[in-house]
């Protein structure tokens, strides 16, 4: 039986459940794919922690390099997460002719460009499964089973610790830190949550899908990111009364030359299937010319679907080093010398349908004042709740608007945060709701 | 550039998606993949209908026969379904060398394990990820996505014709019939609907997911079907009272040394998102023990996603003839020779819960009489609805039980039918909900 000996560079959570599966599963592993498929090294700075698995005498080592250099080994799989060292490893190991392995989505929204060229230049494997979406395989549809549709658009929950979150003050109505908080506290949020809460983990993946999707370089700058931290008990429960949900999204729309590509706090339908993805769960729809809409459920993170997920990119791996096929599947769907530079549209150039909530003086005329400035930025109202009078302060004043166009909705709020009847610059949450467009055809019809 | 040929049988709907797919797309997909994916010829019966392709000459053809014997022509496409001449140009194909990709999942649930193995000998690829799912990648997952999990259950909405019965049905309160000649109405269902509404459509997609989950040969024989005709509205709102939907779901679950497989209309819990997949859409979720719960969403059937699924698997196979690595994964998941033939488990040793629909008398004595035969029987009572009285005749007596074997609770409705104060047999829809599980195992601690 033949044999492919994986390096593991990393063997925290994700790395310790890579392990976990190659050691653990090696027997129904080898039933399948009718190879041996061996974890060689493992290498870690920490050798003290359990981890709950028995490695073998040498496998578990601290020294990467010497990992890297091995020439026994075939694939080295990079769990080391960043964009520093973890860089290095990887080129350092396509110099030596090694086919990777990595869940590294920061790496491959920041570097991507310039490790898949590498890897098309050496005739080298990239399996990167677990970057995005954990267990679901979004990357083999998009690489393999999509491979006849233009891909028109994408729509993802792409991060655990946001639809926790938002799940969490949609349930509880607690305010957004206490939610944070709970996450913290589960596990699912970490110490400094920047990088989840405000958007970033979620743009590069979507920078990776992107590409994917269109065949073109990877372009993380222009994605336009908004987090969840400013999102209120009070907007999920307006959002609820107009039949919606909150989400943070991932969305990705083909246009001429051009695609949208932006994340931010999205209404939308609650009867929408992806508005039923709760707590830590993950998602993503996609819409093709030929097969319509799709969608995939799963885990996005956790040691063992990532792992799982990581193991089948070493599979198909060691299935094509076994065949003497590698580069079967060029690394970004598309063949290296066919892959553009498509542009991301400016978000100014959106066109959608919003949410406003504004903090208004309860007086007359405040109403007429809004909407006029509105309505001379070319908003018109879909629908206006304003809510009964209080003894004194401001009271929210919500509408939502027809298609309008996003350059002209930072004009108009730009505008009205001059008038002395709103207090704060207003909540603005964008809704992605195609039945809304039909009827505003239907109005314009009349 | 490399250039793979491609031999058409059949060319009804899905037989020109396909045609469609691989003559319109043909840049995307060589974009892609780097080779030119060419339709040699289409062989049909039909050469007058307009299909709305511009075939180049001599591509159409009504002789199969010539189209298999192209020494060209590396893939035959079946697209003629059926057991019958299907299969002989199917196997007269791979005698002849040539790799084959159906979407035929009644042959293959009947004769797959004589086709696989035949596959597997002359050293040939087989293609059906269209068989199962339509467009969803359901084959592709298991057979490479999760290679490193044990599958410990499947739960699938796998014919579209039934759900889209149910989901009128649901949303009208129509009965079955009406929403049949609605979907017949709409070419949701067949002139002949019995292959779908009974359940056998779903029990060949289920057969087929068994044995790549599992690794055991294929087996419809045993799988225990049911189809949907009998469903009433009034079981959907009595279902809606208790916060389920009805579903037909195709079923798996390992166990032991056997594995339950089994069609049946189920009620399930209203906020599982399955409960939430509508109309003709269908969805399959797997638990592996690495990735938890994981679902795939998409169109089970129409001419282009389950045209995008054959050129999927076309691809694929092209791949593996450029890169000389035919065989890359087994056409069962598994080795040809780890292939077991494991048992699928008697329904009735199934042990779920109940809901009971009787027509019963309403006079004093009846439910402490039914209660008293389903308590001779092992079976439990955890939910007694009885409905208010009416001037004369039956009324429904409805009942949710707990965990139940299902071989006493064919018992105890032979019993139960020899009662005076009972109509007619009961209604039965067996219940998936493991929150039912947990609240027994609470009780049976008090």
């Amino acid at each position: 039986m033949k044999k492919i000996q994986v390096g593991l560079l990393g063997c925290g959570t994700v790395g310790t459940g890579v392990a976990k599966l190659l050691i653990e599963k090696k027997e129904l592993i080898s039933s399948r794919v009718g190879m041996e498929i061996i974890l060689k090294h493992a290498a870690d700075i920490d050798l003290e922690t359990d981890r709950g698995i028995t490695f073998e005498k040498g496998v578990l080592t601290t020294d990467a390099q010497a990992v890297i250099n091995d020439p026994e080994i075939d694939i080295i799989v990079e769990m080391i997460g960043g964009t520093g060292i973890a860089r290095e490893f990887i080129i350092n190991a396509m110099d030596r002719g090694k086919h990777v392995v990595t869940a590294n989505k920061a790496l491959l929204a920041t570097h991507g460009n310039e490790i898949f060229k590498l890897a098309g230049q050496k005739g080298l494997d990239i399996g990167y499964e677990a970057s995005v979406g954990g267990c679901m395989p979004i990357i083999k549809s998009l690489r393999e089973s999509l491979v006849a549709n233009d891909i028109q658009s994408m729509t993802g929950i792409l991060n655990g610790t946001c639809n926790y979150i938002l799940s969490k003050i949609t349930q509880d109505r607690s305010p957004f830190e206490h939610a944070l908080s709970e996450a913290q506290a589960k596990g699912f949020a970490e110490a400094d949550p920047t990088l989840d809460v405000e958007g970033f983990d979620t743009a590069h993946k979507l920078a990776i899908l992107g590409a994917l999707a269109y065949g073109t370089t990877i372009n993380l700058e222009d994605i336009f990111v908004e987090g969840i931290s400013k999102i209120t008990p009070l907007d999920i429960t307006f959002a609820e009364q107009f039949g919606y949900r909150i989400k943070l999204l991932a969305i990705s729309k083909k246009r001429k030359n051009s695609f949208e590509a932006r994340i931010h706090p999205t209404m939308i339908p609650a009867n929408n299937l992806i508005a039923n993805v709760h707590g830590s769960l993950n998602a993503v729809t996609v819409t093709g010319d030929a097969v319509g809409d799709t969608m995939l459920f799963g885990h996005g993170a956790g040691m063992m679907p990532t792992g799982s997920a990581v193991v089948s990119d070493v599979v198909d791996i060691a299935r094509n080093i076994a065949g003497g096929n590698i580069g079967r599947v060029p690394g970004l769907s598309f063949q290296q010398d066919r892959i553009k530079t498509i542009p991301i549209m400016p978000i100014a150039d959106l066109e959608t349908h919003y949410y406003f909530r504004f903090s208004a003086q309860d007086r007359p005329g405040v109403l007429s004042r809004i909407s006029g400035v509105l309505g001379n930025h070319d908003i018109s109202l879909k629908s206006v709740i304003q809510k009964g009078r209080k003894a004194k302060g401001p009271v929210p004043l919500i509408m939502l608007t027809h298609l309008a166009r996003e350059a002209n909705v930072m004009k108009a709020l730009d505008r009205l945060s001059e008038l002395d009847v709103i207090s704060d610059r207003p909540m603005v949450i964008r809704i992605e709701d195609s039945s809304l467009n039909h009827e505003k055809a239907v109005i314009r019809d009349e």
